[in-house]
């Protein structure tokens, strides 16, 4: 019963977030009938209305912790899933994994074409770096600054893009788990970490337990995903199931079969919380988002 | 006599400027060693050594005149470049231009392959923000976030990347002269105006006459881009030349008449030396630039 009212409440919280979220890019965003508005059409419909938003949940979570401004916290959350959603349109064009599903919708180069998605994915990246730049934190410019580095040391070629060069290389290859970590801190790791960074961040410096925590969620996102690319169908993934094995790229699951890949990610789930131990219950966001990362059935 | 010592010593501080920004940038990008090395290696060969490097020759035009700090003016001539860069690369790809020749060498896709081009591009204008961002402008945290912001504007989908759309949109069309010029103060004017104003704001709050100018003379860089496009060989230009007709491009030249064109920079030449007649001795190279730029014969 208590069980049952704490998965409610979460369950609510979730979803306020989302709608928040989804409002707030809404904003962001330029408007479809503003010149040149099929690039701003695209962006929209590559940026709205699709995904689980983890990283702007993570945000929220860690901005509410130490008591963010909530509608600062909208712009951090805005600039992370921006580039988090630049990054699927370019992954998804033909000259990476060439997909055609995203979110459950025809993926951008399919659904307007590829120059338009190249150019979408430009311009969804540019928009991040504008919003946390021109939306002031009163009174903490170093604050604002050190989100920019953050969200740009995470998406560039030492974070995201450097992760899925590695990934381009790794095609073919069989991986040990070490090289499976570095590639995947960076492919996913770096920005879910820069999620929760940006959260704090809003409030002033990044407690360095959050930092331990945002490491170990990222890490077992990606783990969850292998096993979820491996064992659940397209249509409840709302992207193209088992590409990866199809393509023969390394995962967790052919590091470690399925079982050793979910052993991993409960491992980790344990040490995000372990990571939030001394936090008490102000945490219990974070903690609930760690669950949710492990135990999500797509 | 006079007139030649004077075109020595300005192309003695164009080597000198261009020698320290390929410096600076070699400095900036990871390096080729670093993993990923490839895509660290692709990024160093897309932005190194190539080019005229105008946008940096604004910036420290401007910086030298306002008494900018030639260290800080290093910072933002890179991260001006490496948007510049960027879309070289994202441009030259098959889905937008299908180009093989850029600076004289080939272009990333062919040099590299497609996929590394798309993240070359990415990352290189990850960089630019990195740079800005993690450079403090000492005592002056407000002109560094500007600067941020002013870069996030000319590149996005309002600015560089929104020109390059509707340029897209517009092939085989005929388009007016406000048509033109709306596409082409995004697509080119943006930046070349940023790197004008990016400079300034290193040493405080870019003056109006500044801004004018580089409205002007990014205008003309595009009008005679059109016209040595019509004109010179491939060979001089160190890009295939003559695509523009042969896309069905709308330029400058299918619009006015090589003549009608070369008149209309002159006279944005003109406007841009007026924009500068109250600065006296100081704005000296930023006049000889405007005429670097409307003159130049590749």
């Amino acid at each position: 019963m208590l069980a049952s009212a704490t998965e409610a409440d979460f369950a609510a919280w979730m979803g306020s977030i989302r709608a928040r979220i989804e409002d707030a890019l809404a904003r962001s965003l330029p408007g479809p009938q503003h010149a040149p508005a099929r690039l701003h059409q695209a962006m929209r419909y590559a940026a709205l209305d699709g995904g689980k938003r983890v990283r702007p949940l993570l945000t929220f979570a860690a901005g509410e912790l130490v008591g963010a401004d909530p509608a600062r916290l909208d712009i951090a959350a805005c600039a992370v899933e921006l580039i988090h959603s630049y990054s699927l349109v370019h992954d998804d064009m033909p000259c990476i994994d060439n997909d055609v599903l995203r979110r459950g919708k025809r993926t951008v180069h399919v659904e307007y074409d590829e120059a338009t998605a190249l150019l979408v994915g430009d311009a969804l990246q540019t928009l991040a770096f504008q919003l946390l730049a021109e939306h002031p934190l009163p009174g903490n410019a170093g604050a604002q600054l050190e989100m920019l580095r953050t969200l740009a040391i995470a998406a560039g070629s030492r974070g995201m893009a450097g992760g899925q060069a590695i990934d381009l290389e790794a095609t073919g290859k069989t991986l040990s788990q070490t090289e499976l970590e570095f590639m995947h801190v960076r492919k996913t790791g770096a920005l879910i970490s820069a999620a929760v960074k940006l959260g704090a961040l809003c409030a002033g410096p990044c407690p360095v337990a959050l930092e331990q925590y945002a490491n170990r969620v990222g890490l077992a996102f990606q783990v969850v995903d292998d096993v979820l690319d491996a064992e659940v169908s397209s249509a409840t993934l709302g992207k193209t199931a088992g590409k990866d094995s199809k393509q023969g790229k390394p995962t967790y699951v052919s590091a470690m079969g399925v079982a050793g890949a979910r052993r991993f990610a409960e491992e980790l789930r344990g040490g995000a919380h372990a990571a939030l131990a001394t936090l008490g219950e102000r945490a219990q966001r974070l903690r609930q988002l760690a669950d949710f990362v492990v135990l999500r059935k797509f």
